[in-house]
């Protein structure tokens, strides 16, 4: 009945991935002004969204997605949970809302462990390396990369009698999640992502975003890490989706197909 | 065969958690007069709720949920089942219920056991420490904590060949509830916590329910609990909520973004 | 490749679980000669059901139920699964069916089987002992217990590896239903029961129903039961509700909140 | 990674299983003409499908179902695969089918094997035994029985690493299939089968629909099978429905509760 | 802690399955013109599709479902992730879109591997023998073959602990995709397949369309591969679909029933 170390943790901005479907039916039957309305305030709000005017920092970003009856994602980061939250239900007041339903949604926080970085957490939480700062931050307070298109998924780690990635020693988890690690990073410039924390926050342990402008480097990264036993042995998947990145004053376009 | 001993328990209150979506759409469609006559009486439900005017005692919250399309949880603890039957109806009887979709509930009733409170078991249900008593009651009778984040979730313990918890001998799971508990208590000051059983009310055994002002504490310490083999072999946990408490009187501010 | 020796059974009455949820929305909206007409069918067919107007013999009671975003149970038992089905049928036909929505139903028939009461099928079918006619005849053809509170559960036997109900001997299964059923007399007086048997009928083997004017007792029986090795190793449960039953003249304090 | 002996097997009739709701709030709403309009076209649709006017052979059966909060099941029979998607398709083109909504469906094939009847697949497809040709043809071009109750499930044979149907030996398997035949065979006269392969077809590997005058022979007899190793070991199950039969000219008779 | 050599692979066209259901209630009720005009840009569309007026190269086909309570198929195979994307939302624009419901999707690319086209990978991604060229072309590029019954599928390998693809060395996950093979060529001119992996576009890792113009043949190919190794320990599977192909210019007689 040993029980394991955890890893440290420190929390960043916290993100909520808000997927929609949009009502054609009701689109298609809308007259003129009821549409040009919905637009501007769609544009609006999501301009607002990328120019971040509703919190201290952070980012948004939005996708036409395929797959999973869902045809959109609003993918908002913003530095506590209470912002997301509300940059959420702002959405529902615009005209534009009128035209979409709620599909799905993911709420997560992004974090660094000591899986990696351990010199962070050792150094009393002072960090000399302005290298490794630079990496932290980008990992604490990410950026939507400006790529063409999106994945997203959720995951978790398993823990059944043979593969129990809860009960192994720190330090075997610690080489798989470098192991783990090789592989994306042999994918930069490739592959970007934004991976965050949710134990608590909704149903799996993390999010995992990745942007690329090439969809099939994602499929093979995704299936180049399915042979490491950190993922082969260890790893439980939820849904994926994948979609198509769209500037928030092309909504008009996107609308009429 | 050998059948293995159940811990004793003492029951105290019920509790329902109640969750909410909001329409939207009708909501941003309602005349003036049909939204106001709604707050109106969201706002005195939602206050008599928490002043508990339905019963002889009891405590009531209302949040703002994020994920899972759920808009609202409104948690109440009352003395019998049958108070929070009631006070769950009631609300639709209200003019704001018309704005909301029932999206998902739990059913619970908060109780101790002999596992970590052996004495009072033992003592002929008498209490004579009043540092115990005092913890007894606040574990049989809560009162919602004062902190501006909220978690739920419903969990139960496994029956499987390897990781069977109905299995172990009573001191092996007093032990591991022992050491399950020194995590909780090491997050003291941090997040509080409201765990009710629910074995024949609802699907899983248990509901637990943390209260936070920072949600990375909440993270944190279900994160660490995860490595503890009570959870890492035992535990089988269903879906994660996460929210943000409000009050009554913001109810009109929440409607409007 | 053994064949196990399946229990002789004999059926009774069946038994049709019909839960609904009610269409408040539509409820507060209704003109009060629409709702009267609503509460005075409702009543009359509830009324009809309890006092069995509608076939030979059986029973019916209705519950508000906790849970599930399900709000009324209506329990029928009747002689045929005909019956039951028409019983079912009828109440969509009256104008409170209107108020309300099919969320969850199960289909069930009485039985009792030779793994306790093997005397019974040993005798030709002949029942001598007068003690034993009655308790069988309360299984077959039960009558639905005066009691506050209902839990319903359906439920089945596992057939894995290592836990295989089906590959059991006879006698080691007949030993895990006495050892069970001590558990459950140990409650007589508390708690009781109807069990019915539903392969072939509905998606689990079984469904239960218990009845008790105090819910703990009822957590707490199938807390202890979960501890016998007939349920650690051996039992599947599907979803749990609960619920306090209601007079159907007091129909109208329900939908008035 | 021996690969093993699949059967072989003979295809013949197409089945298509339609389940349907009632929208009985529709119903109670509709003035008369309207309901004699939708009495007429849908008594005149299961009229022409039972003489099986829409195609060159087969057979057509109506059913109240109880459960699964389903009404109707209409169970059609064709000659060809086409046949069952045009018969189905041409249901929604009456005023019925306004009352009704499609809740679930399932496609299969009836076919032999030649774990049963190896000396049809030997004698290069010539079946000179006329009994035997009268079984086959039974199999493959099946009638619906007149029995009074319906039962069907979906069902098909595990691929786990103890109990792997599809790495046993054929021998094997067609000693289970014997056994298990054995068991459908001591039913003779209370029950009978039409079972057909929908691998590929539809989610699970084979439906399965049973017919009795007494339902509890259908439960008894699905009992006694699941002691045997073919079941107990190998077999996993879908949904589980039960009806009761009713001809085409008694729908309005249903209608009406 | 291995980490296995993953196949390298090269992708192709990108491809949408879109299912949809039709709104029979809102067709029987839609006026004349208003049919009339449906029909008229629901032909357009798909001959359009068909036609590939909207992209570089590609091809679409229509499809008239059976089971899933899903009436049409739409699979779209295009360049490019976004061309796909937009083909999918182009339908939503026309009036026929109206009659119909998004009920199930799937994303996927044509790919290649080197399991068992190893040539191609290691000549430094040139291809000299004709005949291979013509055959990974085939496999990039599909077009749907013209036969009368179609069936969709995903699905994916499992990691187990006992049956783990993502662990076994490469040679042997190339023995069992060539003897995998082998039965699909079997089937050569009865059954012919469109195959493409999904990692990170959608929830499983392949898709899979069979196509023939009896459907037995497809059931007795999925059967036969179901007893190879590569099925029987390692294959997952999702919902199965069929269907028979129609053109678009016969949309109006489908809809007539």
């Amino acid at each position: 009945m040993e029980r394991r170390t955890p890893p440290r943790t420190k929390e960043g901005w916290y993100i909520l991935h808000d997927f929609r479907t949009v009502d054609w039916d009701a689109w298609r039957a809308a007259p003129d002004h009821v549409r040009e309305r919905a637009l501007e305030e769609g544009r609006a709000f999501l301009a607002d969204c990328e120019a971040v005017d509703d919190a201290e920092d952070g980012d948004s970003a939005m996708f036409a997605m395929l797959g999973h009856e869902t045809d959109l994602l609003f993918m908002h980061i913003r530095p506590t949970m209470a912002d997301v939250e509300q940059v959420g239900r702002r959405f529902d007041q615009t005209a534009f809302a009128e035209f979409t339903e709620r599909a799905d949604s993911y709420v997560s926080v992004a974090e660094v462990s000591d899986y990696v970085t351990e010199a962070y957490f050792e150094e009393d939480e002072e960090v000399e390396n302005a290298g490794l700062k630079r990496y932290l931050d980008q990992k604490l307070y990410p950026q939507i990369p400006d790529a063409e298109y999106v994945n997203f998924y959720p995951m978790e780690k398993r823990r059944q009698p043979e593969f129990n990635w809860y009960d192994l020693p720190f330090d075997q988890r610690s080489e798989h999640m470098s192991s783990h690690g090789d592989i994306g990073r042999s994918y930069g410039g490739k592959v970007s992502q934004i991976t965050a924390g949710s134990i608590g926050f909704d149903d799996y342990e993390w999010s995992v975003s990745l942007f690329a402008n090439d969809p099939a480097n994602i499929k093979n990264l995704l299936a180049e890490m399915r042979f490491d036993p950190s993922t082969s042995k260890y790893a439980e998947f939820g849904r994926f989706y994948v979609g198509c990145r769209f500037d928030p004053h092309d909504l008009e376009a996107y609308m009429a197909g």
